[in-house]
């Protein structure tokens, strides 16, 4: 380990001291930061917004009402995040609106019941194509997917190709690519085979396997519930558990360690402790100065976790008129619109009527910078191809570009290109020297949603303790 | 354009200006400031290292001889830097060493002579090869590969999908690997099919179509000269000119533009310019703290634009013993080897003799982490199957890997995964604001090498005079 390599940065700075420094606060941060306290170590949370939740972020809507511009959606499997919802006092309720949900092709709008498109075409070709991604994810493991039996051959192609050699085509590659725009912004090019694979592996626990159903699903799947005052609520109220210990407004920018402890630079003076917790996505970790650098292989694989690109496009109403017309307000666009996915977004006692939609993918790169006048009318229209015309009499507009949003800087979560997982996953989590690794990404089951970075924040916790 | 996002790092720190600050004193840099003083302007050159020339670095071999352990060779149509060593003074000599190359397949060593491989199956499957990729090749557009008549097509698969997909198998895949391992620290899984073959169009100048016979080739190719003194000289020189405008142990932390100008942090002080030229590579430019921010897509690029993994591996001899066997010390090395390429590195005037092999793409995954003896032990194991035994009797062994280096965190040069030239190659070079790049990664000729990164600083140079 080297000493500092610049002209020291915090010479006559204020330094406060704590056993663990834990740089985010997410729920990852957060709940690792509980864990840590729980064990009666001094905990101090760093964070650089100056709010807490990470990639959790309600939006007001007047009257003590909230909707959710950032994750929202939990579900069966994701025990570890009910679990500290519940204990937080953080109630959920079922996402699905009665109704029917509108399927639209080409500009052409069909109503449909549950799952079951109004498409006599795409329905056999979404059969087989579950039924085989189904097949070859089950052969993947989620906690170490470079061991899957084709692992490498994999790995060298991206998943449109895999998609095609599986002779999966038409219909199913566009609803796929529909679920990857909203899941991880991105397209089936964007990703290798097998970190698609994998990703479906994620989708599950210890003991029910990760299925495509699951991930897509809403009620039964990843889209079942929703969180009474908003999924940023549960990161609030770890804070406010958390008493003091979590200081806004505190990017980091230097960490440095030596053979006693890690000092840690921030915005907000600096702090010296024993451990530190990361809790903030890969590629904002690996834009923090790092004294001695990260290990080349573990900068190597930062440097290949991209974000993906998505904007949550929120419209609000009145009221949910589309109820009184039969409608849940889900809707799936196909054919080039921004929106490709949408849901009813409206808060759980019934109003103001809330639609929001995920532009991501490339349409986010088709559309992100583009006047926001026009992008908004673009996605109006889409709305109004499911809900009808009165999706132009808003009485607000909202979008969240998460790309936008510097201690992000792309979203939901981080997508990896052929070659990563094989050649550089195995680097993924572990510490370098006294700093340890948490966040969505770094859970072997929902890797990216709010139960994966409550895993995770789980996880690192408990492999710290053991090492103090 | 937001003002400070934090508590103002720069206040009661000195401030310097200049009409343009040039953040890197690579080539690119370095270049541009050169141009930029010649049309008058006041120019300060930042620079994080102790050094000036980036991604070129001699190493000092006694009485006066070095050898490089970074980028190295020059060749036909790479007008720009070799117009700029002349002028300079930094004389070139053919890199070719007369005597015999050595193919080693499985372990088992064969002479040959020219271009010609002792592999009576690997040469049809190779002419195949370069044909087939020259055809593709020719029809992407240097400047703008994201235009090409089959782009989306080609962005949606790794160049090993694409390879296969045109026939091309066996030793050609092998040997195009192994050409990849030390052109881009890649292999053909990490790169789309556009980026790889948009690569071999970039191999040649503006009347000059690029073909991979140019940038694989010694003689007349890309490895054809190399430059007296090493070609470290060359930044050097261009040093020496800027007569005191270069600030070494500068690392720049920050940049902030308001309407006015722009300041930038460093390690070094504070220097307020109208104009900026970032010159570092990309990777390196997102780790910089922006303010304002990056537009959303030029960082998703940049997010998007790993660098390869690469060593050079260098021994030193009291003379080059194999010379004198009728061997010319080039290598060729397939099945396994870490080094799959090396060349004969001993100074112009004949020793102490050196042997230079590359280490990199996955070969460097393999290798890195493993301890220096134990890789030193398989490297001068690959000499000795070129040029015999006495490969271990080495006076001097060193290592660059230019994944460890702070300042680069890869080599040589940034690789796109499917899907990143289509989505995101248009904001490569936009500026943002009063902010212009520059740097081998940013032309469309010769991409990666010395001669782009010449050609990139005088271009940024001349688009930012005709601004101010």
């Amino acid at each position: 380990m080297t000493g500092s390599q610049s002209s020291a940065p915090t010479r006559g700075r204020q330094r406060n001291e704590a056993d663990v420094v834990v740089i985010g606060a997410g729920l990852a941060g957060l709940t690792a930061a509980r864990e840590l306290v729980a064990a009666g170590r001094s905990v101090t949370v760093l964070e650089a917004r100056a709010r807490v939740g990470g990639r959790l972020l309600n939006h007001r809507l007047g009257d003590g009402q909230v909707t959710e511009i950032g994750g929202q959606f939990v579900g069966p499997t994701q025990d570890h995040i009910l679990a500290l919802a519940k204990e937080v006092g953080v109630a959920t309720y079922r996402a699905a609106v009665p109704g029917e949900n509108v399927y639209v092709r080409n500009g052409r709008a069909r109503r449909f019941s549950g799952h079951l498109l109004p498409d006599p075409l795409a329905l056999p070709e979404m059969g087989i194509a579950l039924a085989r991604i189904g097949q070859a994810a089950a052969k993947v493991d989620p906690a170490a997917p470079w061991r899957a039996p084709n692992a490498r051959e994999l790995d060298g192609m991206t998943y449109e190709t895999w998609l095609r050699k599986a002779g999966i085509t038409g219909a199913a590659v566009d609803l796929v690519n529909v679920f990857l725009n909203s899941a991880y912004g991105g397209e089936a090019r964007d990703a290798s085979a097998l970190f698609s694979l994998w990703y479906v592996s994620t989708f599950g626990d210890e003991t029910h396997p990760g299925t495509m159903e699951r991930g897509t699903g809403t009620t039964g799947g990843a889209q079942d519930s929703r969180f009474v005052g908003g999924s940023q609520l549960v990161a609030q109220r770890l804070a406010e558990e958390l008493d003091g210990r979590v200081q806004l407004n505190a990017p980091v920018r230097r960490v440095s360690q030596d053979s006693t402890g890690v000092t840690v630079v921030s915005d907000a003076g600096d702090w010296r402790a024993g451990r530190v917790i990361v809790a903030v996505p890969p590629l904002v970790a690996s834009r923090i100065v790092w004294d001695p650098l990260l290990p080349a292989q573990q900068d190597q694989l930062f440097q290949r976790l991209p974000f993906g690109t998505l904007m949550k496009c929120v419209a609000v109403y009145d009221r949910p008129f589309w109820r009184a017309e039969g409608l849940s307000g889900m809707g799936l666009l196909r054919g080039g619109s921004p929106i490709r996915e949408m849901f009813d977004n409206t808060p759980p006692d019934g109003g103001p009527g809330v639609l929001m939609g995920f532009l991501g993918g490339r349409e986010w790169r088709k559309w992100a910078h583009r006047s926001a006048a026009e992008r908004r009318g673009a996605v109006l229209r889409c709305f109004a191809q499911v809900v009808g015309e009165r999706a132009f009499d808003t009485v607000d507009y909202v979008e969240q570009d998460w790309t936008a949003e510097q201690w992000t800087q792309g979203g939901p979560t981080a997508v990896a290109a052929p070659g990563v997982l094989t050649d550089f996953g195995q680097w993924m989590g572990r510490p370098h020297h006294r700093v340890h690794w948490a966040g969505a990404e770094f859970s072997p089951y929902w890797n990216g949603y709010m139960d994966g970075a409550v895993r995770s924040g789980q996880h690192t916790a408990t492999e710290l303790l053991h090492q103090i």
